[in-house]
């Protein structure tokens, strides 16, 4: 996507013969654009842990690299296995929630095991690096064009009026290699000329919607405004909602989803008011093998300072302020479990299906039995 | 309540004899403890309208004692009857959606008509701005006492563990005269040692719970926990909330309540996971001729800027930071409807009742036919 009119992607080698991996430092957004240059495994665990960059499909994607970066190290160690299986355990570690980052590790692992020689492993790395990036630039695309259809078929009905679609967090181009999940449709449908504007839920307490949600929308021109999280319910109320589309960070085989906190309340003010609540995902989001959200995906507890202190512009420099007594404690899960039962639809790049083993089956029959 | 040890309500004459109208700037807390003194009713309504002080009952409060200085301000004016109107007038504008206000403002208004001479209408009015804090502090020890109940059954139930207790927004003593409406159950169990403990919503975006609750309930040494306000349905979803109470800013006939936005969202995962949900109220804070929360109730429309900024502690100074990207809008309701049907009951100054008619008017019986 665009940045100032240059094109952009979340995650590069910074040459075609470098070993540098570039990603956007996405702490410093809104406010700093910043590239960060990754040359270890360990810069790129804290990068994930630390949140330089986040996203389920980001995160897949440095995984991937971090992968690469693995094989350079165990080649300068004596016991390659073992020095990779230590990467590997490492990068899966970095966050415990969203499943992309076990996902391209193992995919990483399997092939890594599969080459003989150094060489050829580092090659095949480098090389699978690239194809899991490629592939969720691909995914994300047809996310896109399969969505677009449910907010053409909404803004026909409401006789090319403008539709509002409300999003949590983020799950834009940011968030993935490019496009997005949850955005691909709304970008999709913006250059279609289709007339959407966009409710962006700041998303505390990290403010992934008003900081990287509303930059992004900003820069792609799309009309949008910043709510509290507080306030998509009484919009809903109001009739001022057409749809929400949300991402995801883990997919049970039955539908349930883990997303960032606070998707489960506007997924029941959505239930409550009669609006189509979608989940837009690549399949690699998916753990097929889970049939129960709440009781199965592992859920971050993150940093309390997160909730206590906030961190934003002051004379032109980032600067964190404390909100909160200081005596008092706070709590901060990072996610919440959206029951399938709440869920309209979701999107993926093979097409839409309904939330519950029978549908998503049918889109991926090699995954569930 | 207690600050550092020493006893206050939020709203008093600074002495007996003073025309001084003394306030908790509000503004400045967790952070500062500033006591502002009123001596007009253009500073009275800015305090309103800026929110130096907020609360449905603290509105009605300084409503009357604004009203007694709308008195003495009439009194230089030759036209005394038009210079009260405009006084109310402006006070009564100074917020929409508090219906104290207006309650207090007419109460006034009432009790100045009917006296004859100025000097009797200044006794009066004086008068009556106490006896209405006065009120405001007796109906919040009452709500106390009715709904200690609720918690004293649950921790029965629990043989004894801690009963925890979800919050958004502030409805404690900050929000009242004293002891608060939310608050005053939690107070009253806490001071009979009943174990409790207080999920506090931070209730962006003005965090007049991490602001306000927390620091009301860290001076009272109550065990509380500041959470994001998208944090309460996974809590809830985990087992981890007895009991929701929140307070309110205008209540119907029919038992709709307008609440910080927000509230209905806590309402619904309350409601999805069978958790109690209590309103706690005065009865001044019932619109009686109302019957549709949704229809009726005027929602505040606030600067956008709470949402694009806040204020927190940096360097021991309060310092304003931009969260947002600067081009981006945002849009500002300070509050919600929660539909009488997710209302498990109301906790008045009279007993407890059920969100409907019926129940209301049993408590309540002549202000509905």
């Amino acid at each position: 996507m665009l940045v100032d009119n240059k094109h952009y992607r979340t995650i590069w080698f910074k040459s075609e013969s470098s070993d540098k991996v570039c990603i956007i430092d996405q702490r410093y957004l809104p406010h700093q654009f910043i590239v960060e240059e990754i040359t270890t495994v360990d810069e790129m665990v804290t990068a994930i842990n630390e949140m330089h960059l986040r996203g389920a499909g980001l995160i897949g994607a440095a995984a991937g690299y971090g992968m690469y970066l693995a094989t350079l190290e165990a080649e300068k160690d004596k016991l390659f296995d073992a020095s990779i299986k230590l990467s590997a355990n490492k990068l899966i570690n970095s966050r415990p929630t969203a499943v992309n980052l076990l996902w391209a590790v193992n995919k990483q692992l399997n092939a890594i095991s599969k080459c003989t020689g150094i060489a050829g492993k580092k090659t095949i790395a480098r090389e699978l690096a690239l194809c899991i990036a490629d592939e969720d630039v691909n995914s994300c695309k047809s996310i896109g064009i399969n969505g677009v259809k449910i907010i053409e078929e909404i803004s026909h009905k409401k006789n090319g009026s403008v539709v509002n679609i409300l999003t949590h967090c983020n799950a834009g181009w940011l968030a993935f290699v490019d496009y997005g999940s949850a955005t691909a449709p709304i970008y999709e449908a913006f250059n279609k000329g289709i007339r959407v504007h966009v409710w962006v839920d700041e998303t505390r307490p990290r403010n992934q919607g008003s900081g990287l949600t509303a930059w992004e929308l900003l820069n792609a021109g799309v009309p949008h405004t910043i709510i509290a999280d507080n306030a998509g319910g009484h919009l809903m109320q109001k009739g001022m909602v057409d749809m929400v589309i949300t991402g995801a960070d883990r997919v049970t085989g039955t539908g349930d989803t883990a997303n960032k906190t606070g998707t489960y309340l506007k997924a029941l003010a959505a239930k409550d008011n009669d609006i189509p609540f979608y989940i837009a995902l690549p399949s690699s989001t998916f753990d097929w093998k889970m049939t129960n959200g709440l009781h199965q995906i592992p859920i971050e507890e993150r940093d309390p300072d997160e909730v206590k202190y906030i961190t934003g512009l002051y004379n032109n420099k980032l600067t964190k302020v404390l909100l909160t007594p200081s005596d008092s404690n706070a709590l901060n899960y990072g996610f919440d479990i959206t029951p399938a039962r709440l869920i309209t639809g979701l999107i993926t790049e093979r097409g839409i299906c309904n939330a519950n083993v029978k549908s998503i089956k049918e889109l991926f029959p090699e995954f569930l039995l």
